[in-house]
């Protein structure tokens, strides 16, 4: 970020914008005052110490802006103390990260002059956003203006206000050039290497850098599966259910190192960005959160305490019948599309020609289009239920929403393999679910916002050539162009996406090897379509430092847990290994089981053995700790307990 | 320690005796001067600035005592700089444990005046033997009078000296007085609550006071087992290998819950004992390390460090050819011991009464022994193979050596169970090497060795009286006797034999429940005899700091999932459930292979939910973390990289 060109740069606005604030269009001017007053008030009194200006759009024609739109930016010096607070990890001169300090700033690396460029735009905007969320209610009853939204010491401000509906939202501004720069080396030439995930990383933050790292990597593992798999398509097709079993076996060795591999990746990833050493325990709790104030133990800073017992309840309360009741009419569905099926069938049989056979998929593309629509209901309704909660429910109704999505996608693939025990129609089945999943994706998720989003576009480019004329005003139909974007909720669906995508190739493919190929092809088109859409669909979302995928670490390996006692089960049931044992199923029975317990322990040994941080950051993390731990036991000397 | 006492209390030296370090008695002149200037010389200067004086024997009738006796002390102030530099942590003021530094010495809670018993005799012994163990040679080519023993810059001299046989030993000395207390409280009054932990690890450190509690835990863990498997022994004797089935589902439970909450028992024990938050990583290597001199990554300091890829070589060109010829060996005394027993039967067949009914045991019990045997043969070379190494080849050899008791103890039960699929036969081998190996490893382990000394203390006693007629010198005759007590190899023999008790409980015990009853009564009497040998027969061991029970939390656990297998097996093989699908035994295979991994599955999941260091715990551990790296930023400023 270059904070030295901002005059020049901007047009209505004296320093660089970097996050746009949208109040209602009818707010009470004492209660714009009194936020502007706290968002610029100094720190030792409470307020961010940010600098805020209003936009004002030149009203014509009768259709009025909203006029309560302000810009927050900030002075190069705040932004450092904020990188400060928030505990940004940074590469100090000896190559190692250190929590970087504004009195020590200038022993970071990088660090020059001023220290213009050293924290990256994401990072920026991600102190802005900090310090905006940690804006708490001091005396104030309530907010000037509006007695009843009351406000009690210690509470976000920010996310009253949004609660309230006063503050409608407050998003981070793209960087044009810098947009026009990354997108350019990120998806607009047709390339064979890797994405650019330091610019990204830089522009995006953390969070969605790691998301497209994983994407990336998850691709090229699924490469040499697609090689084995094509042939095996072509000069197997008519038996090659009798010969899955070599690859059930190379899915199961797959899937184990593709995981443990990554995790040395992501450890490196996040070691080189800050993330990995700093820790999440010490971060301020979710501004949304509720609760009464007390005192974090660890780091004795005063915040909001989230009671235990209460928030316990709540989970058994809602969440588990809730799921329960879900999963219920997801087997409901199940059964209706075996009915249709079945139907299906007897027509197919009755009248057996080409409109009878295309009527053969047409129940499972309706299976999976409402599996893709139950999936949807469920992620918003989950969404619902987390927007109450904090991250220690937020992790359970991850993992409820991957359990619910596993068992509305898989069940019927499970039943139709070891129930019917019907290899030909399970292979006709996972293909249609995956092509017909992978298409409603891809058109939900990029070319229906695109298409609305160039819509919008057209309107507000027309309304602001009639409001302002000639006078080129860049920012401000910028700020309007983005006002009207939709939001990016986050990596999760992404990463529910690749899980599931996982799910088929890792389960399943040995009886349709054609899959990993789909998956493939599939990735290739996501990493376009996704750039595409965090550059130009959607707003710019807020950087989310993040040292690893998190949870769906455990949810991939979970799966690849299941793919292992899935690909032996399916390895029993094959026509090649019963020929070999034609008196004793029983023998037969065993000896799969014997060889799945061995390979299920190869993996927990392969998983204990592979250490998941490497070596060699290890030991850069052991001299941190070292080296503060030292520091520590000088430091104590004198000072009071505050325990 | 209370070192106020010291010169009214020792009769022969002028501070309290610590360690006693015996050289050998041909030992050059040159050589002692050379050594006790070391362990004197200060610290700038290399050496240990501890407190060193030799102990004369008053030579009478000829017998002439080694004349190269000293013991080691040192001031408090020695020792509380000492305590910092091997990284105590102790409680703080503020009920937190930090890591002691003589510094803010004042600060620590129980820090009273020049800080008289702050540090515990185990600490004190621990602290001087660790500076012994880092007086490491400078610029001497060799030590004084012999020119054959090299010296090469910054290797452990003591170890040198203790290599080549000129130190014959250093060990720390019991103190009487307390001792007498400890031995009262612990095993001297019959009782039914616990033993006095903090004391044990007060008087012997936190390895062996962890070892106890372990000990402790396990016993009682197994009295509702033992309680169960009574009445399962009395009323179903005849036909309870039908019956077995709940009692192989409580074993599961059980084997699971058992070691999850002993994890959190060790972590509150640790933690109270300031070792949970001392790192390991960060500790000097042991001294008898060979390697050449280098940088420790993590702590700055110079220290040997071991190439790698020799290290990976010597492991898998000796460790595992041996081992693969022990397995071997033990596989071909399993196959004699069947034959043994095979002809044993057939005796009994041809003619039976009661002395071919007692030889029908005999082939179990020489079994049993020469499992014992094997397995002490096995212990001794590996003993051997591991001295040459460090920390990393030590756990890979602690692994091939569990590896190698658990196949020698339990294959031919395994073989017995799975494959003869007699159950009457397991039972019977099950009970007698159960029985066999409690009474030997009892006897091994302290009748024998108590009556070794009870006999030469005797003598030592004798001796002694003859040589100082009416004179009293206590501290002489004490240091006498201990110099000639075996030494205590640590707990590693200890925590194998309940490894393998452990193995016999969890894996078979629904065959004969009787086991948990004879563990549960072996342990009883161990605790005892393990307390009586740590005071009476063994040296004084020098303390190890110990966070946990290490390498055997894994074995344990290893075995439990095993157990789980096994057990699963065993109702599958069981009639009673056999009974249940007389038509179909593919069926009930699947479906006894379905609920192991439901077992499995749910064993997996409750490792994983429950936290292995309990929450208040994480909270003080993530406290020490955060002030920490708050230090570190704080002290960063201003200091040169050193990296």
């Amino acid at each position: 970020m270059q904070l030295g060109l901002s005059v020049s740069d901007s047009d209505v606005s004296s320093f660089t914008p970097l996050v746009v604030l949208e109040l209602a269009d009818d707010t009470k001017a004492e209660a714009i005052t009194w936020l502007l007053n706290r968002i610029r008030g100094k720190q030792q009194n409470g307020g961010a110490e940010l600098l805020v200006d209003q936009l004002l759009f030149p009203a014509q024609d009768g259709q009025k802006s909203n006029p309560n739109v302000f810009v927050v930016g900030s002075t190069l010096q705040r932004l450092l103390k904020g990188a400060e607070d928030v505990g940004l990890f940074k590469e100090f001169q000896d190559g190692t990260m250190r929590g970087f300090t504004y009195a020590n700033r200038e022993s970071f690396k990088d660090f020059y002059g001023d220290g213009e460029g050293f924290l990256s735009d994401a990072e920026c905007q991600y102190i802005i956003k900090h310090e905006l969320d940690t804006l708490r209610a001091k005396n104030e009853e309530h907010v000037p203006g509006y007695p009843k939204v009351k406000l009690y010491p210690g509470k976000s401000v920010v996310r009253r206000l949004q609660s309230k509906g006063v503050l409608v939202q407050y998003f981070p501004l793209h960087n044009k050039e810098d947009l026009k720069r990354l997108s350019f080396s990120w998806y607009k030439k047709i390339k064979l290497y890797f994405q650019p995930l330091d610019d990204i990383r830089h522009y995006f933050g953390e969070g969605l850098a790691l998301y497209f790292g994983f994407l990336e990597y998850f691709t090229f593992a699924l490469v040499p599966m697609a090689l084995i798999g094509i042939p095996y398509y072509l000069f197997d097709w008519e038996n090659y259910d009798k010969y899955y079993v070599l690859f059930a076996v190379f899915n199961l060795v797959w899937s184990t190192v593709f995981l443990e591999v990554w995790k040395r990746c992501s450890a490196m990833l996040a070691y080189g960005w800050g993330t990995l050493s700093r820790k999440k325990a010490f971060e301020e709790p979710r501004a949304g959160f509720h609760g009464a104030l007390g005192f974090n133990p660890i780091t004795g800073r005063e915040e909001p305490v989230y009671p235990s017992s209460k928030r316990q309840l709540r989970i058994y309360l809602v969440s588990v019948p809730f799921v329960l009741l879900c999963l219920y009419l997801s087997f409901y569905v199940m059964m209706v599309y075996f009915d249709m099926e079945n139907w299906a069938i007897s027509i197919y049989n009755e009248n057996p020609n080409v409109a009878t056979g295309i009527l053969l998929f047409v129940p499972s593309i309706i299976y999976a289009v409402v599996i893709e629509i139950m999936n949807l209901l469920y992620r918003y309704a989950a969404e619902f239920l987390t927007n109450w909660g904090e991250p220690e429910i937020l992790l359970s109704n991850h993992l409820y929403l991957y359990s619910f999505n596993f068992v509305n996608c898989f069940a019927s693939l499970f039943y139709i393999a070891f129930v019917m025990q019907d290899m030909v129609l399970l292979r006709q089945s996972l293909a249609t679910l995956l092509i017909t999943s992978q298409i409603l994706n891809q058109v939900m998720e990029a070319f229906l916002p695109y298409w609305l989003q160039r819509r919008r576009n057209k309107k507000v480019h027309k309304r602001m050539r009639r409001m302002m004329g000639d006078k080129e005003l860049p920012l401000l139909e910028q700020v309007q162009l983005e006002t009207e974007m939709n939001t990016y909720l986050g990596t999760f669906d992404d990463y529910l996406e690749q899980f599931l995508l996982f799910g088929y190739v890792s389960l399943f493919s040995c009886v349709y090897p054609l899959a990993a190929v789909l998956v493939v092809l599939n990735n290739i088109t996501e990493v376009y379509s996704d750039a595409f859409k965090m550059c130009h669909v959607f707003k710019r979302p807020f950087s989310e430092p993040a040292a690893n995928i998190g949870v769906w670490q455990l949810a991939f390996e979970t799966m690849s847990i299941i793919a292992v006692v899935t690909n032996c089960a399916l390895i029993g049931l094959s026509s090649q290994v019963k020929a070999y044992f034609p008196e004793s199923e029983t023998e037969m029975i065993l000896i799969v089981v014997a060889i799945e317990h061995v390979l299920l322990a190869f993996k927990f040994i392969l998983a204990f053995v592979i250490p998941d941080v490497p070596k060699h950051i290890q030991v850069k993390l052991a001299k941190l700790e070292f080296d503060s731990l030292e520091a520590l036991k000088k430091r104590v000397n004198g000072r009071k307990a505050y325990w």
